[in-house]
């Protein structure tokens, strides 16, 4: 059989520290716009599905538990400790966090300690923009902080990710914008900002995708599915073409994150330029029994030094578990299908296992 | 094994009165501009292979034998009989017709007596504005009598249903008309046109999806694959992003017919937004073999409560059984594949089981 | 189990003449921007599997070799004995090829002599304009001449083949243009022009499409996945729907090459208009592993008398081989597992894996 001993996710975020009730947890599940429909539950979805599958055993319970019951066990251990057991029953040997996302959640240091694994810091770039903005008096001096900003996260964070896709889509100009251009977008974003508002303006997030590719470090771009309010179209990762093309070169590798349901793009990318990599990572969690399928999906184009594992999970471990056991039992499904029907060698297989479970990612990101 | 005893056809039409020889037969297996190339036949598609695999035992004969057995022994039959043992062997126990569609075609009562089933009307929005605008003299007599006719047939019918997005594409403007817009357009359409004159008027069309919405009824979109004279990318549920966000919290729910090749994206949408629902219909019959596979991809992102059966039968009694049929086997087999590896549990594949057959559109559509 | 004797190869080029490092011999397995990102390698990749699994046993070697070892052996038997051996164990029995890509490619001759099978020539639209322009003093005598040329080649070859999707994208005007804009952008052209410039110019794409139209002869369009230098999405098949609607009824088949990622719109195009037909192609070779998922997907929506096979395959031998084997058992997989379930009768099953392999070729492109 395939094995996978050594996981890095290359992409999720913290824990919450707070209990939760039935409902809070359930609004944890998917990513929605409005409360579930009357009738429906959110656990009746493929992420559902999966979370009763893989966890109530890391609990204690049986798999396939109803929601209350689980609940009710998660909330008896408490959140630390049904925590630790989650994160430390995941299988993740390494976790990149990005820390850009607002609630109580356990930072880089409380996700290492947790889960008894390596932790790295992700600076999602509008964030740190946002955050630079509000103690910035002035345009000269917000550009000048943000330029050391984010020189300074790149001496100590792994990556940068953006999500301008999710805040104006990926068809953005491919060409940095020109200093005078920049200046004027920063002149009117701050002029109009209160403290804590969000970066939109499409200048603004180009010059941030540009200081961060010039900072050598790895940038990971959110595409496909993501955050309530957005058009899915816009972020199918085919618009970063031009983008992608003015980047060769540079020395700075590009992630795309996600990409379901246009992850065969992303995987079509991450073959042409040497430069690109595909995430196999919350489109899994998102589709559970399916994830096989969708992973397989992306192993038709993309080059297999060329895909990275994460589980895009947030606030609940129980995402954690879910990302890594469905992606353990699907490679290990889908190599393990070529190998008994001679398509692949066991030792190729093996091998691609280990390239994209950990490998790769050790690579790109200079883990050890 | 999962068992689907209740099965709610919550989108098809009547079927032809006519006797059909194997030419006006073949004809109905697929939506083509033009005949089949020379050298092919439309029973060399996945439809044909299905109408064959299903239908000839319902009339006595062994499946797959040659359509001009079939042909010869439907008619030996006689129209009403083999419609009769068609319907009655589909195991549908409520049909949802849509009585939009010219010909000589069975209407709701006759599809239920045919049948020996429930059936309810679906009334098709831009059929009732033509029937409206033959018989008004001004644009305000007819701005009145729409919303009158709206009015009347929200009370009889469970649902409307609408071909804006064959008719112009989904990339709507997605906020109503204003008055005065929509009277100048009225305006327009009634001068130009003679009786039956199709409404393609894109300002129109917003008017009557926006009364409808007003109305609360059920209202079904087409979307994906659809008539001769479109261009497939036009109807994307995608493109409804922003009219699903503007009629959000107004309590009608709308429901995305049909979907393939653009499935992904209509289960996307049931996934992100509470009103919005997911057909598993028409992709089935015209991919026959490959049925197992779409419905899964539709069970990919749509929450299992958001997710309604249909056949998109029309015309012929045998597509109502090939929609049927090969629902009732991909949901066994997919549901049952995921109960066998255990990431299912055969409690909830039955209960879900229970949902996309039947339960969901009761609930969507008011039954019983 | 289902055979295929015969099989035609509808869309290939020839392969190099030269020996081949392993470096030469890895950037043939993918197109991309760019060599390798550094600690991977293009052997890493679906096609590169593909390769080690069925071609090595052609040369005495077991399958999955190390490529190092693969390539020792090729050069111990020299290019031409190597290629032999290949070709020969492709069966594939007819050839139709493009000659119209540059490098010291064998020809169509050459082709049928090492393959020991037959071969026709295909016609690269584009080349031929530009061998026409580099020979032609004016407009008008290069109008006249490039009339002249395709009517030539017409005669000749057994297809014509465009890739105006991968120079300009496929949402060119439907329409032919008019005389004076196609002087009028003959003339910019040439006059900008050195000798062996490329046709990128959309008036003179569209005016080159259209007499190929008119010469009745098969016209092949590049769509979906193609050269480095483009953006898939503007390749995407159903953004040529208006000019296939405008070609309609004038007698002359339209095919579309590749597909992939888009291969379920071109099947779509296949199955809504009489002319047009869809390619099991390079889709396979590059997806490796998954081609018989690829190949079942195409079976959904296009009628199978509209599917055609090919390799696509250029300059490597080994892509030829891989594209024949990996298209011969996705065939078997598909088909077989549709009568194993009886979906299919086996009679039927049979009769359509010689439609795809070799008959709906010999019908369009009028072979023997």
């Amino acid at each position: 059989m395939i094995e996978t001993p050594s996981l890095v996710d290359q992409y999720c975020h913290g824990v919450l520290r707070t209990e939760l009730g039935l409902g809070t947890f359930e609004a944890q599940l998917a990513r929605t716009e409005g409360p579930p429909a009357p009738g429906t539950t959110l656990f009746d979805t493929q992420t559902g599905f999966a979370v009763r599958r893989w966890c109530p055993p890391l609990l204690g319970l049986e798999p396939h538990c109803p929601p209350a019951r689980y609940l009710a066990r998660r909330r008896e251990l408490g959140v630390l400790e049904a925590g630790r057991r989650l994160l430390r029953g995941s299988g993740i040997t390494t976790y990149l966090v990005d820390t850009g996302l607002p609630g109580d959640l356990t930072g880089t240091t409380e996700m290492a300690s947790t889960g008894d694994a390596e932790a790295r810091e992700i600076v999602r770039l509008e964030l740190l923009a946002e955050q630079v903005a509000d103690t910035s008096g002035t345009v000269e001096s917000f550009l000048a902080n943000l330029a050391e900003s984010v020189h300074v996260a790149a001496a100590n964070a792994v990556a940068f990710t953006s999500v301008a896709g999710l805040r104006h889509g990926l068809a953005l100009a491919p060409e940095p914008p020109g200093p005078g251009e920049v200046r004027g977008a920063a002149g009117r974003w701050l002029a109009d900002r209160r403290v804590g508002g969000e970066l939109t303006d499409p200048v603004l997030l180009r010059h941030l995708l540009w200081i961060a590719v010039a900072s050598g470090l790895p940038l990971q771009l959110h595409a496909g599915l993501g955050e309530p309010g957005t058009r899915i179209d816009r972020t199918d990762p085919v618009l970063l073409t031009d983008f992608v093309r003015a980047t060769a070169g540079l020395g700075t590798d590009l992630i795309l994150l996600h990409g379901y349901p246009y992850h065969r793009h992303a995987a079509h990318l991450a073959g042409v330029f040497p430069h690109v990599y595909a995430d196999s990572g919350a489109a899994l969690v998102r589709t559970g029994a399916r994830a096989a399928t969708i992973l397989a999906e992306i192993l038709e184009l993309a080059p297999f030094g060329k895909i990275l594992f994460s589980s895009g999970a947030h606030a609940l471990p129980e995402l954690h578990v879910v990302g890594a056991r469905l992606f353990r039992e699907s490679l290990a499904q889908v190599l393990g299908g070529w190998v008994a029907e001679d398509a692949w060698s066991p030792a190729d297989a093996q091998r691609v296992a280990g390239l994209i479970s950990a490998e790769n990612a050790k690579r790109v990101y200079g883990l050890e």
